[in-house]
């Protein structure tokens, strides 16, 4: 690339980023009712203009070959008359859930007379980078803008067409409902760069938050210079108590691993106490063989499961997003918790057991965003949760860990009534 | 610096993290009654070990002139037996205050029967950079620990035999209250480099708190690759409402600007309503002069006060910390808003004013870490506030903003409770 070139794109992205912080000023002071008529109108308008969404989302479809896209991939990436009104439903539902601007979220009465309030506000402007499925697109400008911040959308290039067309309607709406159109913007380069430059702008971008592939992720980790929300891998354990009723272990173990496979909160690691281990060890070894599933574990997990392959110890903290699951057995609750915490992600591990002091146990030590005592990993989740809406999940402890929805892309300020304190 | 010392220093700090890594994750589950323990013998110790600590901050002080300090640096480096009686109250009161971790800080139940607890944890391992003050290396490690971290202490080498002579006591009562000695540890060396160690330990070390001068936090900021709690500057503003009692706003404005000078809260700046202008400017002028204050004003100013030197551009954001004090004449509460949104550091701002709608409408627009009403910046503190007692003030919107107490060093996990519950 031409230096020219080089400070354009470094330009254009400054201005983007410039737009967005006006129009983040403007949405702290928005009425919610204001950012509920967007979401309505947006909704109304993206039903309306179905047709002309299908006819662009073709447009990507008929390119995926380029990109190499998997059939899966395709899959994600096609809108149908269908998927479209789920996306104006998202935003119906979106535009029902509480505004949490202006919340007074705790207050005190000093001494002196003087009213402390601690009152939420939005962050300001969120940089939101994900890969290709175009129903991403309204769905985190929609929970952006229903929290109060401005956004810069930045898709993945084979979802190009129909990010675009969704931008566009949601625009219109903006215009028509007294949003600032800036509120949503759609980075209109496909230069890579051009993430690179956005991450360096911490004076105007307030987080940012990758969704997508590790690599991705990490990229954006490594090189933002404002916070980031993410989580980069979601190695996620059951923990098979000995005092664990074994019809319930089965049922959480092969739903937390198989219900859906790709997904961050899947099961890929089952730890299991010795004396549970000859009786459960071989049944699971068979529910799991029925859905597929390999299994790679230690000596005595082998000598109990035919089969089962030798682990390695990389397998341990590994993420499979698919069809195998490492397995450990272990002599103590502590054996088991020092070894999911030490491989495992901080993502979401669960305990099943039948006795109070090693639920107690396990829920204090385990250091994952969300620690879980006779239920399927596959509930850690926004919607899950009751939070009405996810923008994704952190596994970091700094502002917000697990589900990340409305509130935890807002922060506060302090607001102090006097009638004329002084400090002596 | 050879080769081996450079990689010899690495290896300390690396080893120092370590252990503060292992130590956070034994406090995390330690009760409160130990933490108290530990902070009450500490504070019996302090009192004890008076002579000890008086000797060994002679040392330091007959140390100052080779490190060039003022006659103020002197007096803050310096510990006498009020100051140290002083510091083990301290304690005792953060003894004193409610253990924030382990309580239960959201709940719902979802139509399933999962129970969905949100339940605050520590952040883990703080590393806090200060400057040289002694008395501030006990009052930092009681709030971490208080709040369930460990913490890695990096004192200004000016201060270093008092900052040592201190954590040895602390340590000796961590080991007669079975607190991990690791929780508190004073980094051994003055070599600077050790900071920028340290602060790429982003897998070890959770959060970093500088606290001193703005060099010193801008290049924790820049160097730090995990999250930072902190404030560069604070050019806190007063501005003068149409509507002002003009009695109170003379009281908030000098109380504002010169109940202490050389500190974050202290008001900077002062904008007037141009119909307040004319009577009001005489008489602060006059005020503030008595006080030894300059004024650097707009023409108007000028014209109303005689005397006062021409503001420059860079007036309006400089941080003073001393006798000096911008002052601009607006037209309109909007340009005020304005003006303090643009040269302000978003640290304190108030208002004074009887108007209903104006008081509305800054707290609403300024986007400070607090916003005050008819009251003076000075009250933006953690103590004043009633947090009990504050590691810093923040003027970030990610994790903690405004004073940080035992709180904002906290995280959360989600603990689910289930019977069995698998997702469908």
């Amino acid at each position: 690339m031409a230096v020219a070139e080089k400070t354009e794109l470094r330009a254009y992205c400054v201005q983007v980023a410039q737009r967005a912080r006006r129009a983040g000023q403007q949405l702290a002071c928005l009425r919610g009712e204001q950012k509920n008529r967007w979401l309505l109108r947006s909704a109304q308008c993206l039903r309306q203009t179905t047709d002309a969404l299908l006819a662009e989302n073709q447009k990507d479809i008929a390119a995926a070959d380029q990109y190499g896209l998997s059939d899966a991939a395709v899959d994600r990436l096609r809108l149908t008359p269908d998927r479209i009104e789920q996306l104006a439903i998202g935003l119906e539902e979106i535009a029902a859930l509480e505004d949490p601007i202006g919340k007074t979220i705790d207050s005190t009465v000093r001494p002196n007379g003087l009213l402390i309030q601690k009152v939420r506000v939005p962050l300001g402007v969120v940089f939101f980078v994900y890969e290709s499925r175009p129903n991403v697109t309204a769905d985190a400008a929609a929970i952006c803008v229903k929290s109060g911040n401005a956004v810069i959308l930045r898709g993945g290039k084979e979802a190009r067409h129909s990010s675009r067309a969704i931008v566009d309607v949601l625009d219109d709406a903006a215009r028509q409902s007294g949003v600032p159109p800036d509120a949503v913007q759609l980075v209109s380069t496909t230069d890579r760069d051009a993430v690179g430059h956005f991450l360096t702008l911490d004076e105007l971008i307030d987080v940012a938050i990758p969704r997508g592939g590790e690599g991705l992720i990490r990229r954006v980790a490594a090189e933002a210079r404002m916070p980031v929300i993410k989580h980069f891998t979601g190695n996620c354990h059951v923990y098979v108590d000995r005092s664990a009723d074994l019809d319930m272990a089965e049922r959480i173990t092969v739903n937390s691993k198989c219900q859906r496979m790709g997904v961050c909160n899947a099961a890929e690691s089952l730890v299991v106490h010795a004396d549970a281990a000859s009786e459960f060890l071989p049944r699971i070894g068979t529910a799991l063989a029925k859905k597929g599933v390999v299994i790679r574990g230690d000596v005595r997990t082998r000598e109990l499961v035919p089969g089962a392959e030798q682990a390695r110890e990389e397998d341990y903290a590994a993420e499979y997003l698919g069809p195998v699951i490492s397995v450990r057995v272990v002599g103590s609750i502590d054996e088991a918790i020092d070894h999911i915490n030490q491989y495992g992600s901080g993502h979401t591990d669960t305990i099943v057991t039948q006795d109070l002091n090693a639920a107690r146990r396990f829920t204090t030590r385990i250091d994952s965003s969300a620690v879980m005592v006779n239920a399927s990993t596959r509930f850690n989740d926004g919607g899950q949760f009751g939070l009405g809406a996810e923008i994704g999940i952190s596994t970091d402890k700094f502002h917000a860990r697990g589900p990340c929805g409305l509130e935890e892309l807002t922060s506060y300020k302090y607001v102090v009534q006097g009638d004329g304190q002084t400090r002596t």
